[in-house]
């Protein structure tokens, strides 16, 4: 069953019900821009990550921008990006199973579609299914660089998986899949800078040891929201993958620069509006949002507007601030903006987006791929 | 958009697509009749909570076996529980804004609805609503006993809510709610039993305020999966509001019995079922569930089956294992099953249950609630 949306198009803000998942459009559209600029100045291509936001009609903004397709995480989550557009989609993970590696080899006849593999088992049974559709999957190896998840040592353990996808009708060997997502929240310039550094390097000799055997890279693509600037600047990453630079959250806002100040090159612009539902007593203030309103995976939301007030407590339903000062005005029904600690499993929570333009709602957009697990 | 469910009836659980919803129904069906003994012997009603099930098929076999409704926290999952045939719905919540106000009291001409209050001017809405929609709510007042959350304080303040609501045209004055949350996880049995004490007495003093003015209560509520033996044993407690019950979870096994003891009287009923997509380092296995798939409020997933395998650390789309001993054979493809650390949050991320009877797949269920978060 889907979830109605919590406003219409035309309706002020104060008319929106809440807990609703908010994007401030001017910010928005500013973080796109600034991504768009970025990858133009460093030379490289975006491809942005669907994970964040699993919006087939964000997507299509940032291509119209210049970036060359989306990534994502689920086979899911890429049936519902091409059915919304997208023509090339990277599944920027191990696809694993019958069914869902049918279901990405039917998918490859209707858009490029390129997923990511650590195993040689896995590259028969990719080319099996790729045979049997008639189709044609782009892979790439995935290397770890530092993050200790996915992916094969980078060097000959890599090659050889090359090898093995270049001798293999029904697939193309497209490059290395080198993301550092451990790399991304880690706080301090120069020990992040030094991670990638690190994966740079890796990634440059498997790069080397690929061309020793004749077989060349189209993509060498990672990076996130944290990172993009030292691989986008490393002269053999191709692609881009950052997600979260659309949107931000309070745990990216973390992450301190050169000179050791917080803060990032884009804005908070996603929110989430809350109502005051519950002031018994007067320095707790209780809003209508909790565990499934947002991810605290990755720390609490911040309350926006009112720096006097503190989310401290999250139960299912609930959140629980601290107020002081100003904030001691906040009162029963009023309504509060929240910055998510992680934007993307906290996107993941909601049926839509009600995009905002100053006061007034102008685009209901679905979270179309919310859910999209499998 | 809906999810296609990743099972169809009849299927093997070798042939369910993963991350899934898995639902063992012996185990399941037993958690349903013990709590139905259990409050048929303590002399108390069950109102069982469906913010953990989300589910019309699941509040109606609590009803089947003596449940005389359910709660929930959200409108919105009221509206979904009467539309499933559910006559008697408490929002064991307040409700603020004009719009959810009016939802209720719409409701309420289509079944018995039931809501708490802490506020004075949401009595006068709530009533105002009422007499618009020709329905009228049974209304119970809220008293903080002991979790810091919703609520007035129990006495006085309580008495001059419910002297209000009883004065209003609409409304029902129905009772307490004396629901502590901040009680289900505490640990040690006596500090628990001591925190249940105090509410029981807060709360007797409360009804016997009430009883000095006229006012008897027809309802007073409360108790969850962790304390219910102690408000169902209490004599002035008429209904217990236990959600968990129906699956479990990894967080509400580390509560102690009075020896010391971990676990409970109901069983883990509710697991994620996962598959190994990545297998490349001796000591680590890689599975297709992570923070969009768990929530991780409460800790992260035990591992079912393995006792050599620690589940360690989620990433939006993963989940990384620690393996050792026997565990090591666990191979690339395998698929393992999970146990949630905190159900409900978790089941509040996915579209379909799979009821498993043994290994083949019998049921379906929409999570028709998922997402209903206004």
């Amino acid at each position: 069953m889907t979830i109605a949306p919590p406003a219409r198009v035309g309706m002020s803000l104060d008319e929106v019900d809440t807990p609703a998942l908010l994007i401030d459009l001017d910010a928005f559209e500013r973080n796109l821009d600034r991504m768009a600029d970025a990858a133009a100045q460093l030379g490289v291509r975006l491809r942005a990550h669907a994970k964040t936001h699993k919006s087939p009609v964000i997507a299509n903004m940032q291509i119209a921008r210049g970036a060359i397709g989306q990534c994502c995480q689920k086979v899911g989550e890429a049936e519902i990006l091409v059915a919304g557009g997208v023509a090339d989609v990277l599944v920027s993970n191990q696809v694993i199973g019958a069914s869902k590696i049918a279901r990405l080899a039917g998918l490859a006849r209707h858009a490029t579609v390129r997923v990511c593999v650590d195993d040689a088992n896995n590259i028969d049974d990719l080319a099996a299914a790729a045979r049997q559709h008639g189709s044609c999957l782009s892979v790439l190896v995935e290397i770890d660089v530092g993050t200790g998840r996915c992916g094969v040592a980078p060097g000959a353990a890599a090659v050889a998986l090359a090898q093995k996808i270049a001798a293999q009708d029904g697939l193309q060997f497209s490059g290395l899949q080198a993301y550092h997502g451990g790399a991304q929240h880690i706080r301090g310039f120069t020990e992040r800078k030094a991670a990638i550094d690190h994966a740079i390097s890796v990634t440059r000799d498997t790069i080397d040891q690929l061309a020793a055997v004749g077989l060349d890279c189209e993509i060498v693509g990672g990076a996130g929201t944290g990172t993009f600037r030292f691989e986008g600047a490393s002269g053999i990453y191709t692609e881009i993958q950052a997600g979260s630079y659309v949107f931000m959250d309070a745990d990216y806002g973390r992450n301190l620069d050169l000179d050791g100040a917080e803060g990032s090159e884009f804005e908070h612009s996603l929110f989430v509006l809350a109502t005051v539902m519950s002031r018994t007593a007067d320095d707790r203030v209780i809003v209508d949002g909790g565990l499934k309103t947002f991810a605290v995976d990755s720390g609490l939301p911040l309350v926006a507007d009112h720096p006097d007030a503190i989310y401290v407590g999250a139960s299912d339903e609930h959140g629980r601030l601290s107020v002081s000062g100003d904030a001691r005005q906040i009162a029963l029904g009023d309504r509060l903006r929240l910055i998510p600690g992680h934007c993307d499993p906290t996107v993941n929570l909601h049926d839509w987006y009600v995009g905002m333009r100053g006061d007034v709602v102008e685009a209901v957009w679905p979270v179309a791929a919310r859910g999209a697990l499998f």
